[in-house]
């Protein structure tokens, strides 16, 4: 097991390579309920469910300040009921390795 | 002119009517910005900009709040430089007078 969470984002530039979809099949298995999406660019979705707009709202907020501290920015959806949360890495249209560490570090964040 | 932000929500019931087409396109013209989209379903949408992710967040922050005092949620998307705001009466799976009450709120709220 990698402890994906434990890493930080570094620096993506515009030649940074995509993480192969070998290593992304290895990957995803790190970091739970996580779905590899491709609408033109492959990107991580994750819907996070609360019972309160307030618990979602607080969810949000946290996921929005650990993206801040690691430079890194997904969409984050906020609506009644749920959070979704979609990681991609804008410079290399597509999947860096930092997405699966935040999306590791989202995880951790939840307390579903 | 209609000052549809002096307005409150009301209680939308399950067998609340629709706006009809012709109520929403005079509502529309009350509320700067805002797009008619339908995707199966009408909603109101626009998309505010901002050049600190910061600023994303208070702006996110502050129309979750609004939502919350009117009992209302709309859907909230925050990514960097930008937030898109979706609103829609899920009871009635269309626009309520209520939608356009909250997109003038929601402007009153921009700093834009």
């Amino acid at each position: 097991m990698i402890d994906l969470a434990a890493n930080s984002c570094e620096a993506c530039r515009i030649d940074a390579p995509l993480v192969s979809d070998d290593e992304a099949s290895v990957l995803l298995k790190e970091i739970d309920g996580w779905k590899l999406i491709d609408n033109g660019v492959k990107k991580l979705k994750k819907e996070f469910n609360f019972s309160s707009y307030s618990d979602s709202k607080d969810f949000t907020n946290q996921v929005a300040d650990m993206a801040d501290q690691e430079d890194h920015h997904p969409q984050i959806i906020l609506e009644w009921g749920k959070v979704t949360v979609i990681w991609w890495s804008h410079k290399i249209m597509g999947l860096h390795k930092n997405d699966f560490i935040c999306a590791a570090k989202t995880n951790n964040l939840s307390k579903n």
